[in-house]
């Protein structure tokens, strides 16, 4: 599979520099896209923004990005005016190495909170690291960002020549704090920034909003896409370059809560018939968050009625309870307001896939209209997601 | 302590009649108030009803309840025309039992869904258990409504001559399909069915609607209170009887959330200085609802970054990050934008308690008004509560 480098002008590393303890792991990565034409970015919606988050909204108000600075090993989150300026000075050194300007240089951060970012450790770093900066290390910059991940995560998606190509990290938190997901993708398509923008925020919204480890929303969260203007946008169909960034950030975010702490499955809810795309995403979402659907899952057991009780969470969603058909791993559990037929037994075989469907049909009949749909990706609730939140310490 | 049986003209008791597998276990209950005046419930918001929501929604409606027939074991949820005509046949038997009104019975059940009623166990258990209606075997009520709970869950409140007594159960699921919250009051104020509902829902917004184990909705949860009509309303202030329900309900709430499923710990989190008591409340439930502050909660991790991401988790909600006081156990660990000055060992000790205190105060000035508060009440999350919900099966 190509990957993010082989995008043409776009490059990437990944170091240690010392802010993880354990020195046989990487902790800071760089992207640099020298010839960037375009930027935009979606960020955490928590009140409390890390610092990282509130340099890099500006540097994108103010200019194009052209390389983010990522560091491992700690959030620079509730670290007051300190936090803002180390993030400057990361800038700064950086943009000094690459000849560029310093508002062109967005930083990211996951990790511990409330612990200055060691500019000690990150400087000495960023002159090894950008040194010679065009180099196709994408492995060791998907690397540098993990945190509890076990796994690298990279995506890839092209028709014709346009690409977009990412990376991006998630487990659902981060030791010993709380839980980040970062995501950078670039496109070789001269999209303008408010084009990026919008194309991005619905790629968002179909995709790395649509999963959920644990529910809980990091002071952190970042996904930014850059475009090396290669590809004229004249040339191309928005609906096409859209679907290959949506292409890109479902499979970084599937990706993320496979990898999520202690997950051993990835749970699909599909939810169509709905009378709007919000309600849709509600019921979708609803039954990947449920605790309760989580650890049935993770036990194999066929108890689907906690699927209705999750599916019939939120009142404000119109459907008629006696109308709906529900399948799990494929088997229809309920429909027109009872039980369906179908084996436990039977069940609770499919139930034991890495992969486990949850389809619900609300069979809304919006009047001469189309009814809507949503997925939702969340993973199973196991005792290692325990111990990974509760003894490290 | 005073029990809910020792209000003059209330009785309850409880019997095995088959419907738990186990039979050292009790799964069958009355509660009984021959000469009630005035009658109001509470329901859950789940769009799935049990077919005993939509019949004591009904009863409710058309009369007053003097008799509440609650069964453990099965909670006759997705069950279908069957299940209400079920709900039916119980209340006019325990009504030609009692020789009151067919209308004037209540039923409630927690347990198993999607399986029907056993009326071959009930109708007997009915038989026997309402020969002698006139019991005061409180305990042996709150018995038979348990499922996964470990205790029987009794309040009591009073003030001069006005009493408010009650029984409740609730442990985050039922197994094997989930969760359900009953509670049960009696008070001897003669308050109108309109005053009592109000009143009611008002208690129920600052107690059992603050509290969550696992923060899924069950298709069963009910609440009722009955008067038994001994003192005349006329002669007391609303206030003061408001205050009793008030208390009698937070009782049991806390009951409940300190033994739910699994949990070792009760987190109580109280918000201060909000610009609405909403915003007050979402901030508090967010507190208690986040899997990673109940997981640090539970290893006695002094991680209050935790707490920060979940101050901020609703963006809606209007207060300066800058601003805000966060106390962890009595530890000042967050004020002015900044961490506090405290000992990580000092504050592990303190966790280690087990009822641990979350204090926010998010210090807006609402303008020449009062600011707003709110308390919620939650558990830590340990393995068993994994085990519990994966691996009975």
């Amino acid at each position: 599979m190509k990957k993010l480098t082989d995008i043409s002008g776009v490059y990437a590393s990944g170091t240690y520099c010392g802010l993880k303890s354990d020195s046989s792991k990487l902790d800071l990565a760089y992207l640099y896209v020298p010839n960037a034409t375009a930027s935009a970015g979606v960020f955490t919606k928590n009140k409390f923004k890390a610092a990282c988050i509130t340099h890099t909204e500006l540097a994108l108000k103010n200019d194009t990005i052209k390389a983010v600075i990522i560091n491992s090993g700690c959030a620079n989150a509730a670290t007051g005016p300190e936090g803002i300026e180390n993030c400057k000075i990361t800038a700064e050194k950086a943009a000094s190495l690459l000849g560029i300007k310093n508002s062109q240089v967005a930083t990211a951060s996951t990790g511990i909170i409330g612990v200055q970012l060691d500019m000690k450790k990150i400087l000495p770093g960023l002159d090894r690291i950008l040194e010679n900066p065009e180099r196709k290390e994408i492995d060791l910059a998907a690397n540098a960002i993990l945190t509890l991940d076990t796994k690298i995560k990279l995506a890839f998606a092209e028709k014709g020549k346009l690409q977009v190509g990412g990376f991006a990290k998630g487990a659902g938190m981060i030791s010993p704090n709380m839980a980040t997901m970062l995501g950078f993708m670039v496109t070789n398509v001269a999209l303008t920034p408010t084009t990026l923008k919008r194309l991005l925020q619905k790629a968002c919204d179909d995709s790395f909003n649509m999963i959920s480890v644990d529910t809980d929303t990091s002071t952190n969260d970042m996904v930014l896409i850059i475009s090396t203007g290669e590809i004229e946008a004249t040339d191309v169909k928005e609906e096409e370059i859209f679907e290959l960034i949506k292409q890109c950030s479902i499979s970084l975010a599937k990706q993320i809560v496979a990898d999520g702490e202690g997950a051993e499955k990835l749970i699909e809810a599909n939810v169509k018939g709905a009378n709007s795309e919000l309600e849709a995403k509600i019921v979708a979402k609803n039954l990947i968050n449920s605790p309760l659907v989580k650890t049935a899952i993770h036990g194999a057991d066929p108890n689907w009625g906690r699927l209705m009780m999750a599916i019939g969470k939120e009142p404000s969603v119109r459907f008629n309870p006696d109308e709906i058909d529900v399948y799990l791993a494929g088997q229809l559990v309920f429909t027109k307001g009872r039980p369906g037929k179908f084996e436990r037994s039977d069940l609770k075989k499919l139930l034991k896939a890495a992969e486990v469907k949850i389809d619900v049909n609300l069979n809304c009949k919006a009047s001469a209209q189309e009814s809507y749909s949503a997925t939702a990706w969340g993973c199973d609730l196991t005792k290692k997601y325990i111990d990974i939140n509760t003894d490290y310490n």
